[in-house]
């Protein structure tokens, strides 16, 4: 294993305080229970958002914490869901009046540990699950968020995109309920398939979580290295590319003059140059669709440790969602204000 | 090699495409000559910032082409330098009657080829050298620029700072010796080293650029793969750092009380999670020189290709450098205008 590391115990902790001094600015880092929150408190009554979930896949979630998204994150150990007292805790600090909502990706420690702590709590709250993986629904599917959440669809990249919106609602000042719905409907509409060049290696297990040999992929990873619907030979970027859009437009049930935000998510070891590479694989491969690309995000966001891969990310938005989107907004790892 | 990529001879373009795509807001791409400008055109009488170089160090340097950084950014092939006809296109582009300043980080070919460039120029023009990589020093040095120059040290991450800085001057009005003379110093007080824990694989070659041993490193790697001043058994972020903060202080010749910003900077193949943690390490690593740590900036900027390892760069600064690195800058990847 070739990490930059100190002992294994401590990577996550090491990890969360060089970016807390990195970014001091924005947020702060709160080490018992651990959790990260604004520096600046948000407006009284403004709804308070929180998520949070394991470790390894920087920036997401304390990297999203700042104006215009999270209020506070909790990060569990490494692909280990945070504790039910982290999320109380970090629900209690980022409370500001306006009730609490929880963005959970859906693993069933995260739902079981966010749940555990939202019975615990007084205040106003309500929850969004986000379960945009395609890969393991069978067939084309409707946007029905409950049929994929119960169908154990994962959280994967598309996490990003509910956050973000949710979070330029919440900063205008949405209520509760409305932050909720928005959430909600930008979950639905969002879908997501990732693929995998090499494994990720967990640091407490020391050797990669799967192997795959030098000739071969996989299609449909989950960024805990979980396996896909698709192991096989390793393609030009093209080909991956349509078999991708392919699954996400199936996913989203895609028709012409659908207007889409487009997510490029590298999932920690693959290169810019290589996440632009795809990404203009993957606009090409999206032509048959005539959708609207609308928005392009391209980068290393929700990532797999030390993965090579990518994914792709579509959400279908409207005026309204697109607004939101645009919205500024000003966190360590997501900023555009100007 | 495992890589997302078509033809190899079509992937630098490819790239490009799909970085001018997911930001064309900011940036367009001339692609015969190949060169990357700004959208909106500069202010008649700013001077135009324009940098180059090899491929293969993205997001280094189009994506700094915008608002108070690069006027535009010449890509060469992966790890070549950018041709003579393309600098002069894209100077000819960016030029708003202010003349042009040259960023050119110090490698022969790099070096030749902006030189030939200048001679066919008919406008005003300057260039300022980079040569921060301490790695092939001998011993403590001040900060004589022109000596890095002519001792062969290489242009790497501090290119950034250079360019930031730079772009800023020429952002605020100032005139082309102005700008010059404010990169000059910016230069002159940058000093970085880098270390690789595995080797970048160029895709032409197809294998890695050198062999390290699974508990080897290489300290003091230049960011196309050259040689460091130690192959080295693989050790703690710790040990790691406290080599890294020697190196750069003692390039510097760092005394207490100096005010410095900080680069931790990735090459491509080591995750945010892992960058953050060198950050914790390297701030901890520099408490001995009680130097003041004014400003930080963590990420993948100057890669090489997907290589796994870090670098650190410093920057000796004052008000006047502060003020500019903290002036407003909207590029693909890098802004901050809050």
């Amino acid at each position: 294993m070739k990490k930059f590391i100190n002992a294994v115990a401590d990577a996550g902790l090491e990890s969360l305080r060089g970016f807390a001094d990195a970014h001091g600015d924005i947020v702060t880092l709160n080490e018992e229970p651990l959790f990260v929150a604004r520096r600046r408190r948000a407006p009284p009554g403004k709804v308070a958002l929180l998520s949070g979930g394991g470790g390894g896949h920087e920036p997401l979630h304390c990297g999203f914490v700042g104006t215009g998204m999270l209020d506070a994150a909790c990060p569990g150990e490494i692909f280990t869901s945070p504790a039910p007292g982290q999320i109380l805790a970090a629900a209690q600090a980022a409370d500001s009046g306006g009730g609490t909502l929880f963005i959970v990706k859906n693993y069933p420690g995260d739902v079981m540990n966010f749940e555990m702590a939202m019975e615990a709590m007084s205040g106003h709250h309500r929850s969004v699950l986000v379960a945009d993986d395609v890969s393991g629904r069978r067939g084309p599917s409707s946007a029905a968020l409950d049929e994929a959440v119960a169908e154990g669809c994962r959280g994967v990249a598309g996490t990003l995109v509910v956050e973000k919106i949710a979070g330029a609602a919440a900063e205008a000042g949405g209520d509760l309920d409305a932050c909720h719905a928005v959430a909600q409907r930008v979950s639905a509409r969002t879908r997501s398939i990732g693929v995998a060049l090499t494994s990720c290696t967990v640091p407490a297990v020391g050797r990669p979580t799967f192997a795959l040999g030098a000739a071969e992929l996989e299609m449909g990873v989950g960024i805990h290295g979980e396996p896909g619907r698709q192991r096989r030979r390793l393609d030009s970027a093209d080909a991956i590319a349509r078999d991708m859009a392919q699954a996400v437009a199936q996913g989203l049930d895609l028709s012409e003059g659908d207007r889409v935000l487009m997510l490029v998510n590298g999932f920690g070891g693959t290169p810019l140059m290589e996440l632009w590479l795809m990404h203009d694989a993957l606009r090409r491969a999206l032509v048959p669709w005539r959708i609207q690309v609308e928005r392009r995000l391209v980068g290393n966001f929700v990532t797999s440790l030390d993965m090579a891969g990518c994914s792709l990310t579509l959400t279908v938005v409207d005026d309204e969602l697109l607004r939101l989107w645009d919205a500024p907004v000003h966190t360590p790892a997501l900023r555009w204000c100007c």
